[in-house]
């Protein structure tokens, strides 16, 4: 949830109801409790009277939505909302989520959360049959395809578009007469339906949106499931039939809040397991247990409570963390870190410190913090990642796709150690995170993807195959480094 | 710190500096460390060649200082800057400080943290006597003194001026030739001199923000006392012999960074044992202890590791609180409790628990977490506050100055349990209050003010003597109520 | 020019400048010039060494390009602009020109000046085809046929296309090869070709623009030409041979700045010819004439020199008319008129006054300075147009498309003149209209457009001949009106 | 009129009312009239049930009242409002005026046009007696001695401190019982008194926003002189005898709107007779007169009748100059010059030209200009100038203090012709501007402060003697020169 200390992005949150007055104000508060999914654009598409209108505008959801009286242009009982993180080159507003079409003959809003994987070439496909992209964003093809499909309903020419895009993918669909949600074959994204009391649906992207809202929870969508939400009620079909879970595995490690439930399991249970599990895996001698806040909090006092360390907050989090500053100068650049984590000086002076953090990208925060440890007096810090070493790029939807950003691509265990200072650093075994997160599908790892540290990506990787195959030179070179 | 869920508010944090290039750039780093003490205005005056120039502006000191170029302006070895809380009716620009006053034959700017409690009659009788107040802040009242001063020098007409304001004060001025730091005869706010390793000194209002700028503490400004900063190092006099240590003890209860220390005690530690003791008074027959975040996360791990009940996160603080926000209407208006914090259904669900809060103002939020608790599955609620109930108004510069905006002002304990619909509610006491924060000074309550508990308040009221005597009716009533 | 007073507007103007670095700030300059032409969008794409980059943004073009660093990111040796004037409901970022459109195989940027008659047709064909549009402008249209277009080359598939769109329309598209321009095959609005000292060619909505920029005029664009620029030069090649000049006459009237020229004709040569004309069909017993500022000044003084009587500034425009003002109470309405224009008490007191304006489209602007002009003193008031009755509606792109706007299509002139409240009221003749402009193409009225008062459209009406039919019934009635 | 194209600014204009409702809201559209005073800041006081509001920002008036809410917190019956222009150093929000001062024992707005020129010695005195001052300007200095005046009633305090500063001002006070306007012992600077129909009474800087009210003339307020306007009525009152009419003649020459009426003399009426009186003086063999708009319009058309020659509208300002441009670099630095004004080629092709301007300050812009007309054909350019050469500071409040930006103040006529390139250069001379203005009070000049040409300062000149004197001897080497 720390998007301002980590370089792992969300790419995006989806909110949606059907049934309700006021829909488009609910989804705002619907899409405020999903805005750790993205932070640099948010809008909102309302249905009334057969008419769609929508609002969009970079920056938080609060500042895209600053005035009331955005909301009287987005009156009706039906409403789409996203929040959106912004990859590098397409920050224009043009790319803000929901998309509103108007066509002559019928009016679409469509929501995306994930990446597609054959995106480039479908593209190029469509660009070369006369279609003319607006937005650098995949989330359009999807809208070509569709409008392009000889399929009699627009279900069916949903479903066949559906079958044609490849990757990551949780769609909301909104048109005056249905919202419509869609999984990926692998379930890589979350996406829940609940039911407000009043008996309108709602779906979204985490459960903790259902629970802001008041809405209860009925089931999670599932890998090739499409719903579709009208007056008559909710029904659920299958596009396809070629499955595999592979839900990603970073959501229950970083991305998704504590207080959301993903396939039934919870996200701060899980997170605790890992560290108890982590506990086992790599016991300490130490004095005591601390956490980086926020979204370690929940590995630690699990790893706490199973070694009978005593759990104590080492670091404290500015609360006002802006998200753009004043850059220090040369001589002040320290300075940066400080402002973000500080060090109790009166906690960890003279300790032994264990020092729990959910995952290391580049290994520059997490060097900052134990400096910061060290400058406040600890003796010794052992840092402890609750997941294993991140290793591969994902083209599911994380914002990391090269893998010259990980540190633990081409470095040991040992060596990032030493790079970090710690006096020393254990990552959670592959197997160990998988058991603790605790998923039962009849698929590889559980049900989770854990291409980031295996390599096992659970598609085809299309248009990324080659920069994969490209990326692996290097990684011969680290294995066998890693084995010498 | 969590100022968007409680009705305390701060007013103001000041920090300054002397003897470093770029001053201006290392205060802003240092006000962000002070943020949580006032977030609607925000300023800094640098010293240059023997000229001051500022700039100020309103909002969080990101939004104030959102042009990288404003520190062009501000170049110079000495800066001191303000953070401000704007009490009702002041929130203009002219208002923000610090102040900059350019006189044909000195340059000066002032800011100021605390409350005055004999500035209506000091403001009306400058301005009998000609002076003009561009501002409503009581702070404008001691340039006008110093001004009016006779004495020869301006560290003697500051400490002749220092003795005619009475009430809360840590003042910083900066001229060209000095920085003077100064604290009022009960330091009821905290000062702290430090010192940056290139030898360049630190005033702040807390230590967390010399941390942050590298410094060293040296040691807390004392009551009564006044610190001259200049080329030749720094110097402390006395401008008063009559001083009686009274520190505000919500300081340590609330307002505080928990890596801050005050008088010597760490502000974590200090919470961390009010909850040890609060589950030595109160006792819980209960599954979990949870604390409400972020300022009653220490309370509630000291509660929990004192009663041996495991500590849990049962409740999740969305990390995008804005500060302003879509109202939602009146069908939804439940939702916005709900935006802010979130239970953990997986943790709570059918558990006994213990929920640590620090204090209760109006009971408002209190009930709507008890609510969230028992909606996410608590089968009971037992809430504990690690502070005394508020009953008193407080004139030293927290925001409470009605008894009617405190709920144990004119309720008895069970009144209130029973409005925020707790299964219990337990208090701690106020020598409990005191024994956990430790405090040795020569004075009442170990030196800290407890007014706001008691209704000792450590000095004359002066201008609002009339106000708390009306007040004190009501009390009466209540004190019988409880007692029947 | 007066687009505030007026409810005539123009629908845009084009600059396009290849070979000169820094074209981007070249084309702000000569942009600048044509603000007059639309005032609520402004945008620049840039080419450099391949790649196209633009911005654009709501507002004046000062407002749109505010920062000087926004030129940074169009760095590049050519560049395209527009200026935008908003049709109701299309006023979305969205629609300001120019529109980038990046492909997988190319790059273009396209701005437009004019209406096409037969976009709705065109469109929907399209979207049956697959299209998606992301703009309610006509113009995206152009680059979907351009984009279907199989033609071999850019030029060849661009002149197919410009094959079926209908209307008036002034196109420049931007590829990193080269610049194109295109006119319709009536010539509704101008464009001229500019050489600037070094070699490098300017294409301008108007010859002001080519002055400012300091270009030398070439010629102008003619109707059913293309003109490609590129580093060998430029060339001047037709797409249609089925051309006939029907330049828009209120471009004389009303909209061009009078220091440009159109066609070899400059504007206020024009205007003064036509208030000469005014003259002779109506000349007036009275003391001193006076002129609308600032489109009807020309005019005036041509009157006034024919006439014989005194050219006096009688009305005052305030300089600082901006475009949002807070509105007058119902109490204060009349004042809301008098902001922008003031009569001079001085000029007018005790005389018989004829006061020239160019057009009358709602007649409340009359009727006002008419109003004006009584209290300040003026014994009589009358009213001279420079030009004919507005009777039809205009689908070329000036934004009047509704009859039901135009005072003069359903009252007779003394219905007018009794609204208005004039002693006298005559509009120039058609006949005396054309001969004053002067312009000497084989075609209908010299190759003007008159349509807006005689009814003859050059062209068929396409999409737009229902409307017109329907409105023509009203027509009849106030033709025998006016003959009764 | 035109501030963007002269370095000429007035400082500042006022406009106040009594005795209706909304009056804040009818200043707003006084103001507006005399928006070419000041446009760098603006604000209103509006009195209402014996409080005092205010609003005041940067900018022009609809900048500084962008929101119709504002209006709301500035209820009542009376208001007084300012324009700013601000001199060098003091763009500062809280120089804006009205000021607005509240004391425990009354309220008072205060609001300035013109310059005191014994500021300094005033502030320096009471800064030594213990004021302070928020603001560089030299108004906060009435308020000061208002405040220390040991006099009875607010009328004869303010008459007190009337007597002690020296200069220039038009003052407006605004109390919850009365509004009070001041004039200099000299009448520099021009106050109307008006009377809107219902009784209700307006004081303003010029006639011109009497007439946007609609409100009728009564008298101007005469040198030395009180206005007192409450529930009974107004009454004017004397505070000084000692007086002597000195109009600044710029006014009539370039500040004042044309339709504004100054003691009598109509400012139109008067530039036509400068004009006429010019043709008079200087003759030229020419073919056409031109005027640069906006201010030389009418002293142009003076010209063309009196000299016989057809005045021609030869050069054409652009109507959307804004405050802030996008600089040209230094290739394209001379289109800077070209946005703001353009020659009409077709007028001035081939011919010679009498080009009538009002003033020369610096000679860039009239260097521009005859280059512009050169440019566009003209064979010959006659500059002719309807004022004198100025040659002194004034410290009446227009913004030149320096004589070295007068370029006549050092260059004799011959210099300044060939530095702009004119073909040649007449200036109309002191009596002729005086005649045809056409004052008669009894005074020099017959009633006209003509300093700025002469250095016949009509009063002391206080704090500025010492500058004063040493521009002199520069003076006596350019009169040398010219005598030559």
């Amino acid at each position: 949830m720390v998007t301002e200390v980590k370089s792992l992005n969300e790419e995006c949150g989806v909110f949606g109801v059907w049934g309700i007055p006021d829909a488009a104000r609910l989804s705002y508060f619907g899409l405020h409790s999903l805005q750790h999914r993205g932070q640099e654009g948010a809008g909102i598409v309302a249905s009334n009277k057969g008419k769609l209108k929508g609002h969009r505008d970079l920056g938080l959801l609060t500042d895209a939505f600053k005035d009331d009286r955005q909301f009287d242009r987005l009156k009706g009982e039906a409403a789409i909302g996203h929040v959106r993180y912004n990859t590098a080159g397409s920050n224009g507003i043009q790319n803000i989520q929901p998309f509103l079409f108007q066509f002559h003959n019928e009016e679409l809003a469509l929501a995306h959360n994930g990446n597609l994987i054959n995106a480039t070439t479908l593209r190029e496909q469509l660009e070369d049959e006369g279609a003319i992209f607006h937005s650098n964003s995949d989330t359009e093809i999807l809208m070509h395809l569709i409008r392009r499909s000889q399929r009699e309903t627009l279900i069916e020419r949903v479903k066949e578009s559906l079958n044609k895009v490849k990757g990551a993918f949780a769609y909301l669909i909104l048109t005056p007469n249905e919202m419509i949600g869609a999984l990926d074959p692998n379930g890589f994204r979350p996406l829940s339906i609940g039911q407000i009391s009043n008996g309108a649906y709602v779906l979204a992207s985490e459960t903790c949106a259902l629970d802001v809202v008041g809405a209860e929870f009925i089931r999670s969508v599932e890998p090739g499931e499409i719903v579709i939400v009208n007056d008559d009620g909710y029904q659920i079909e299958k596009y396809t039939e070629d499955t595999m879970m592979s839900i990603c595995s970073m959501e229950y490690i970083y991305f998704a809040r504590p207080d959301s439930d993903i396939a039934g399991v919870n996200v701060h249970t899980a997170r605790k397991n890992m560290g108890r599990t982590l506990a086992q895996e790599a016991p300490t001698a130490a004095d005591i247990v601390i956490g980086v806040p926020n979204s370690s909090i929940s590995a630690a006092s699990g790893y706490a409570e199973k070694s009978g360390l005593p759990y104590e907050m080492g670091l404290v989090k500015n609360q006002y963390i802006a998200r753009t500053f004043i850059q220090p100068t040369q001589e002040l650049r320290e300075l940066g870190v400080r402002m973000k984590l500080s060090a109790v000086r009166g906690v960890v002076k003279g300790k032994k410190v264990v020092m729990v953090d959910d995952s290391i990208v580049r290994g520059t925060t997490s060097k900052h913090i134990v400096q910061l440890l060290r400058d406040a007096g600890a003796t010794e810090v052992h840092v402890r990642i609750s997941s294993p070493p991140l290793r591969f790029p994902s083209f599911y939807g994380i914002d990391i796709q090269n893998r010259h950003e990980l540190i633990a691509a081409d470095h040991s265990v040992e060596e990032v150690r030493e790079i970090i200072g710690a006096d020393s650093l254990v990552f959670l075994s592959v197997a160990g995170t998988v058991d603790s997160i605790g998923l039962n599908f009849d698929a590889p790892y559980g049900g989770l993807c854990m291409a980031y540290f295996t390599g096992d990506y659970p598609t085809p990787l299309y248009d990324y195959e080659a920069d994969y195959l490209k990326s692996l030179e290097k990684e011969i070179t680290v294995q066998r480094h890693e084995e010498s």
